[in-house]
């Protein structure tokens, strides 16, 4: 006989949905995953998206009860929940639920917080997925909106959003720097790896990420960097300059960072780490079932 | 009888064709200006431009020196001519001889040199420009890439490149951040000028651009910015994180630059560099005139 699963957690951001059939002490029985982002989703049709990833686990246990993170609790989303505030750990992200679907939903509010400034700053989703690790230190989070984040005590105390991945995007493909490009970054070719260590290098140690961004043109335009390599040493040059960036607003000095995220982007970062003298480790792929059976563990929300 | 004009200087950049017929002293006796910039023009039809543009000063005068500066000199226009190196003045840039026209035209180089990282840089017209100034000081050029120039007895002994006009239209138009954009910044309008001043602000004072620029979508998110104001807000934070850079790197203290560019962008330079606590002074409008005509007389090209 199977394990018996405890509860449906569901991990859904902007471009994916994830879900998670998680049993006692939040091992994963089973996954699955979709492209129903709620930027895919049209007319709001959530509950058919979940019923398309789900609906057999849902039928096989009517007393399942499903616990929801991500860009699926945002105003763009199904149901919006409120930001939570800093300091915050599994304990404090307590799950509102939602009666809008043929069962309960309860959705894991998100966090904020306001820097010096005064600025705000929100994620929706990375709470959980550190919450899943469980422990404290620095954390990284790539992708389109890069975050970093600081774990003391078991609670977030700080992070920080950094538009990495949509910026390099944008300049790929709509900036002068785009148009020496002939290709992608290939990871492993030697030549790559050189143009991204060489950008890491410079956009980690020059410190002026709106002057250093000519540098990808005008090396290229003297022969000092190959075509080929313009995009691997763009991708570096940025993630050099969120490195540099990030170091110097974390409050911190731990020189080991854990990276939570897509193997191969986590890859890619935990080379730019070592070229910066820093060191990484992997966080488990199934962060965010550990963190959102956790986080329904404390809220009371599991049958014991 | 009208003045006797000395030469014919062009100002050929990407996007427009500046063409002055100058007098003696370097006087412009008449301007004209049409689109046909090296981006605009098919078929490397750049003989038929010039004629359109000023075929009847030429017919009238057929000993009139031609002169040229800009992009039309680089790889993309109609005659390549090397960069010059730094140190230079108005007499180190002596323009190379063409003989592909009706009658020989002198072609301004540009300038390059390369920065402590030995990463290199370039101008191309810029140089012109202040040698048509003829002043000392720290100069700004904004555009889609700003330039800052540093000149010590005559000569240009620095400079930067910024890609922050660009930067704000990818942002603008292929980011998350042109989303709630309602509207482009409009000048003098109250709502605008403070979302401005505070995006000069915070990039200015805060030092990491790839982080900063989220503010431009969480404070919209939080009601803390108005939605008209996003598209301001976030030309400031470019600017005010350019300044920054800017000053970071001449080596320079002199708290009042020189800006030399199109009227309306340099009135906002100039309102940025004073909510940094530094001051503007506005270069007059022929700038580019009285520099090609300082670097013919330099080079021996005008009848004495």
């Amino acid at each position: 006989m199977p394990p018996k699963a405890v509860c449906l957690g569901l991990d859904w951001g902007t471009t994916s949905l994830r879900g998670y059939l998680i049993g006692a002490g939040g091992k994963v029985l089973a996954a699955r995953a979709d492209n129903a982002g709620i930027l895919q989703i049209e007319n709001e049709a959530f509950g058919p998206a979940l019923a398309a990833l789900a609906g057999d686990w849902l039928a096989a246990n009517e007393e399942l009860p499903i616990i929801a993170s991500g860009m699926i609790g945002s105003r763009q989303g199904w149901f919006e929940v409120p930001y939570a505030e800093l300091p915050a750990g599994a304990a404090d992200l307590t799950p509102i639920r939602f009666d809008g679907f043929e069962r309960p939903i309860h959705f894991v509010p998100g966090l904020t917080f306001r820097n010096d400034d005064g600025v705000p700053d929100v994620m929706r989703g990375e709470e959980t997925q550190i919450a899943g690790v469980g422990k404290d230190g620095i954390f990284l989070m790539p992708g389109s909106h890069s975050k970093w984040v600081l774990v003391v005590d078991g609670q977030i105390t700080w992070f920080a959003t950094f538009m990495t991945g949509e910026l390099f995007a944008a300049l790929k493909d709509h900036t002068i720097l785009g148009r020496m490009m002939t290709g992608p970054m290939t990871p492993g070719v030697a030549d790559d790896e050189a143009a991204f260590a060489r950008g890491v290098a410079y956009g980690h140690g020059h410190g002026a990420p709106l002057h250093s961004l000519f540098s990808a043109r005008t090396l290229a335009l003297f022969g000092d960097l190959p075509e080929a390599g313009v995009s691997a040493y763009l991708s570096g040059l940025l993630i050099g300059a969120e490195i540099a960036e990030a170091r110097a607003l974390v409050n911190n000095s731990d020189p080991t960072i854990t990276i939570i995220g897509e193997a191969e982007l986590s890859r890619r970062y935990e080379t730019a780490l070592s070229h910066c003298g820093l060191s990484a480790r992997l966080a488990p792929g199934d962060a965010a079932a550990r963190g959102l059976w956790s986080i329904a563990m404390a809220a009371g929300l599991l049958a014991t």
